[in-house]
């Protein structure tokens, strides 16, 4: 299939035609190609969610107040309890609804953790592993296996773990190995021997904030050097990087820097505290962003919409000036490819057609108004329009 | 004009019809009404946006990078170097396209500051006063006179703020007595004199922090008991309430109930502190939000959505709970009607038709989702469908 989108303006530059073929951009259209009109629209290469839970969404299930009581712990048993009650609770069934709804908001790339676990053993994996099959035409999707119960107060997290990676994670994350195992060494160690074992990329979830937090980094950056995992590693949410006085701080980035270990922040609610994202910018800190839990039982606040996201990242951070809010924009695309080693992601010639279009004037003005995408392509296919699906559900 | 809407649910609540006639609500419909069908679709009464700009917006004039350094001092220069820098700006022509938008997000109740000072003297106040006019068919609007750059640093600005309120200013407006005159007593007694001799509201944007915010709200409280204007005060931001030590606060909103004095949040971005809506609402206050500045030398970041708005007091809030997000949207509804003194504001019968539909299952889901308005009424004429104006737009 041959298209040619005329009219758009590839992150807001001049406005130019960019042709499609065989699933890719190519430099000239051949003949005979359908042509669209991009209305002057803005061409962003397509929208990556770098950080999601969309094993247990409760999407499509009407709505679910919230019900968990405070702290992190009780968060994770409400959660446990609520999917135990759902008789024919589906990890497959909700991630497919969670990518119907990605897609039709330009997101062409994910990475998600999927919970493991004792009680549930490896059926989330399997579940969401079914769905990164079904949905390749339309969505790329790496699977990262998560203790969302703890590992080392856990026995048996670590074994199925290790199973996940065996059985194609792309990655092992792990959970505030002090605040939920008290046990920093077993649980970094046992991650890390797996993910040398497999070959698997790291993300580990640290919600732990000042001190506790630090800590936990400087032991992680100190295995990702011993394993030789350097560029392989990422710290999700990274509390602490908001929360440790300034010559700490400091620090940290220098070990970030040394094992280009990549951050995540998706610019938390309330007055939780978060990485400060123009700075580790500017000291060369790979950043990216994700929607996180999409209406699941840890609240119904996060869309599944990385323009939103973006903006919410934005007003986080206080930022206004365009080229500020372009940081928060560059998270959602080209810092999340480059965490999931996106190959022939962008806009330029060669790249695979994945891509999106939105109105506005600006990548800046993309962000803050998020309008309904104009369109959705997916490997040169027109997979959305106005913010609605133009395939079949995979939900 | 008499329309029934079928199948709609008011504030979430069983789904019913609603039937409208000459602009009111009726308990039953007239024969021969024209059916609109509502679709299940949660039926709110018209958003009220209580705080807003609107005069200066840069809306519809191309995208406008923020070009201005820290600080309220030197935002407000560059507001005024850019805004006289525009040979043909004018505030009836931008405070129109504002009410355009917002009459398409739902909004059908507006309250607006507009800059009043010896630079520009009554200039946006009368663009404006000509808009209110203009757009009675579908906002509600007042007006309140603003001194943006200062009271007693700039001479000849309260003679002009009482002229405002002589032609028709609904409310008169102050600006941080200590942080931006550095005279509380004379800005404060000043404005307070005025709003007595016309019989106007006070609302004072408060931005100062700290105690020297809280000994602002002292002196506001002091001088709404001594002249009777008990429930007609409202102060805007009022960062302090998120920035004193807990007794003081405790004392502050024992002040704010004995004159039932009005607190304003929006919900601010960075890391402003911001008043806590729960505790405040608990204890009685009476609470209202509002857009803000919409893209305009402040910045880009507010919408003119009050939905969105809404969404964004509950993030900055970590509100997850449904009764803790519906508190936003009282905000955005009932609590600004209140402040404006919006008489029959409401879905009851004889309550004027002003309403909007959202498709979402509860009130909580139209926050955080705010899915463009499946239709909005004004007076019982229906003025947006789909998020699109379906009248001529004023601006
Ligand atoms: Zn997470
Ligand atoms: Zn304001």
């Amino acid at each position: 299939m041959t298209i040619i989108l005329k009219n758009i303006s590839p992150w807001g530059r001049a406005v130019t035609d960019l042709a499609v073929s065989d699933g890719r951009i190519v430099s000239e259209a051949p003949a005979g190609a359908q042509v669209i009109d991009g209305g002057g629209a803005i061409a962003l290469p397509g929208l990556v969610d770098a950080h999601g839970h969309i094993d247990k969404t409760l999407l499509g299930m009407g709505w679910r107040p919230f019900t968990a009581a405070a702290g992190v712990q009780s968060m994770i048993a409400n959660e446990r309890r609520l999917l135990s009650e759902i008789a024919d609770f589906s990890p497959a069934r909700q991630s497919a609804r969670v990518v119907d709804r990605m897609v039709a908001r330009g997101t062409t790339h994910c990475r998600t953790h999927v919970d493991i676990g004792p009680d549930i053993g490896l059926a989330h994996f399997h579940g969401v592993a079914e769905t990164r099959d079904a949905v390749r035409d339309r969505m790329d999707m790496q699977i990262v296996a998560f203790p969302q119960t703890g590992v080392m107060t856990r026995p048996g997290t670590l074994e199925l773990l290790d199973r996940a990676c065996a059985e194609g994670a792309d990655a092992i994350g792990g959970l505030d190995p002090i605040g939920i195992d008290q046990d920093p060494k077993g649980q970094l160690d046992g991650l890390f021997a797996i993910a040398d074992r497999h070959g698997v990329e790291v993300d580990i979830h640290l919600h732990d904030r000042g001190e506790v937090g630090a800590v936990t980094l400087d032991m992680i950056h100190e295995r990702t050097k011993a394993l030789g995992l350097k560029g392989r590693v990422a710290v999700s949410h990274a509390f602490c990087l908001g929360s440790v006085p300034d010559d700490r701080l400091a620090g940290l980035i220098g070990k970030l820097l040394d094992q280009d270990i990549a951050i995540m922040t998706h610019g938390p609610s309330g007055d939780t505290p978060f990485p400060p994202v123009r700075r580790l910018h500017d000291a060369g800190v790979r950043l990216f962003t994700g929607s996180d839990g999409i209406r699941d039982s840890w609240g119904p606040l996060n869309s599944g919409d990385m323009l939103q996201r973006a903006f919410i990242v934005a007003y986080r951070n206080g930022f206004r000036r365009d080229e500020d809010i372009a940081l928060t924009l560059d998270m959602a695309t080209t810092g999340g490819a480059q965490v999931m080693g996106a190959a022939g992601y962008g806009l330029d010639p060669d790249c695979t057609a994945d891509l999106v279009l939105v109105d506005a004037e600006t990548p800046a003005e993309a962000v803050v108004e998020h309008p309904p995408r104009r369109l959705v392509m997916k490997r040169g296919r027109v997979v959305a329009e106005n913010g609605r699906l133009t395939i079949e559900p995979a939900g």
